[in-house]
């Protein structure tokens, strides 16, 4: 039997967690009846992995599968119209469903394209990555990137429900789990310090990637992300708080062109960073900041980067969705639990926190 | 004083109608308060004729202004990603308001990108055609077109309000007027037959301009469309009707790649069509159909088209949004004043209507 958490209201929806890929087709089957369309999107590794688990399943429906190339530079809009016209190919219409097999890319890619096909069809996330399973298929965001700043163009646009198989982290790559770790990290300091201490005692578990120990984590920490957007669905208020670490991961992405660095260890430091800067102004102890870049440094994230010219990326942070007015807005660490947003950080407090990770 | 009708509910929004350009300013004062960014997207030919009047009311605003070439293919995702970069480069973020000053293409334009810049700004609509003062400002439909099919990728996004100055029509070709005028003739068969009455009757009047018919005539024409989109603004019932002559008028003009026919005279042809069935099927008499090809002719809208291939018509009319599990939906008019969506029609049916309008 797997667990059900809903996520946010009017009307909200369900995440399925534990949900095994091949009982899809049943549920769907009682959910919307035998008729319908059912529109895959996927990458090919992903595919090779489970599209035939999931087929199997859906094997009473009339059922399409797309591949799309394993990239962030997929999340484009070239990408976007490629896929608008596979669909029509595949004869989707407005009663088509997409189901998104995939991790973060796939998710925000196939949410983006269901949000806008027609004005906008229905779609299921089934995430395959750790990152995707705690973070990224919960909230409705959705996006494509563009050469200006990553997820410029997207939607607020809920899926239908999430479907979570955690036995798809079995063949995930280790940097792959490092890229959910990093949003773990994330989601201990921003909502739940207990999640902090677990990760820390079952560092060994997590790196022989234990699906016990994993499937544990990944509860606690999607909790946090849940409890977060479900006050605040539009990203008006405190949701703004899951982006701690994002303005300077982001910028680091886009310094490399989206290539060079993963999105975690962008994030981990973008923590470090943000991090730094509480420091200075007295919100973290030392001990909180030593105990950050150490858990970061025992899951192999990185906690320094060579070779980046501080005031690139500075330049590269005025993009930033979050920015109001002019002024760059961040999310700062207050302690261990908790985390505020400010808008007063000077350019010269942030090239001091860039440059603390810059070797 | 100008006249408002609220649109929608939920919250819904308000037209503004008979709102003087240049008393923006002090609306928006009052209503969202002196900060703030204003980002006029616009084309050449209104930027020239009207922007000053508007930039005047706004002076005491952060206001940019970016122009887009005037022309139905200026509604792709390639602009899209033009405008992106250009409105970063305003310092647009997430606070500034999109105003969309100009017909159907600035409108679904501008309003799509505003629908999808950040995730979402909000928008104004400043309908500057009678086709978008009567028919596509009003219910929140936004897209641009793809290679495969018009309106494909875009959004239900409502404007933050529509602000309707009728004297923009003093400067507007006759060609445009038409185009707004089958739409008009539309709403009359799908909900008015006093307003078929009111157009036959001030035939002149309307081919000279005057002022105060044509907006009397457009205040009855988007009296309907109001009245049907807010009862269904996601087009799950009947707004459907609203799309009568739409998918013979969208299949003409993808055959001439959205250049050789207007939309008017698209839809002029599509509601023709649309009568041949519904006069083979009983449900308009012979005079019935005679009026509405008489109507049509004394507006100087086509009734007739040379050298297209009614198979090729057929087959781009696959594409469209309302068919479902592979019929062609189609609206069919039902008399004078009343419509109905069909998805029975045989393709011999349709070529039929078809030849009977390619001479």
């Amino acid at each position: 039997m797997h667990q059900t958490i809903k996520v946010g209201k009017d009307p909200g929806y369900f995440l399925h967690l534990g949900a095994p890929l091949k009982e899809l087709g049943a549920f769907l089957d009682k959910t919307y009846g035998a008729s319908g369309h059912y529109l895959i999107i996927t990458n090919p590794i992903v595919a090779d992995l489970y599209a035939e688990q999931l087929l199997e399943g859906l094997k009473y429906f009339r059922t399409d599968l797309i591949t799309v190339p394993d990239s962030e530079e997929e999340k484009s809009l070239a990408r976007i119209s490629k896929l608008t016209e596979q669909a029509l190919r595949c004869r989707a219409d407005r009663a088509t469903i997409v189901i998104a097999l995939g991790g973060g890319v796939i998710g925000d890619l196939a949410g983006f394209f269901a949000s806008i096909f027609m004005r906008g069809i229905r779609y299921i996330h089934i995430p395959t990555t750790f990152l995707a399973q705690i973070d990224s298929s919960i909230g409705g965001k959705v996006a494509v990137n563009h050469p200006a700043g990553k997820n410029l163009l997207g939607s607020f646009y809920s899926p239908q429900f999430v479907w979570t198989d955690f036995t798809t982290l079995e063949t995930l790559p280790w940097v792959e789990i490092q890229n959910g770790l990093a949003e773990t990290i994330k989601h201990a300091l921003v909502g739940d310090p207990e999640l902090l201490d677990l990760v820390e005692e079952k560092v060994d578990a997590i790196k022989n990637k234990d699906l016990v120990v994993l499937q544990n984590i990944a509860m606690k920490s999607l909790a946090v992300k849940v409890k977060i957007v479900s006050e605040d669905e539009r990203e008006k208020n405190q949701r703004v708080l899951l982006n701690l670490g994002h303005s300077f991961g982001h910028a680091l992405e886009a310094d490399q062109g989206f290539r060079g660095i993963t999105h975690g260890q962008g994030v981990s430091l973008g923590l470090l960073a943000a991090s730094y800067i509480s420091y200075n102004r007295g919100l973290l102890s030392a001990g909180e900041l030593a105990r950050i870049e150490n858990i970061l440094n025992k899951l192999e994230l990185p906690t320094w980067v060579t070779s980046c010219d501080p005031y690139v990326l500075l330049e590269l942070m005025a993009g930033d969705k979050k920015n109001k007015a002019g002024n760059k807005v961040l999310v700062l660490p207050v302690g261990i639990g908790k985390a505020m947003a400010v808008a007063d950080c000077e350019d010269g407090e942030i090239v001091v926190a860039w440059k603390k990770i810059i070797k």
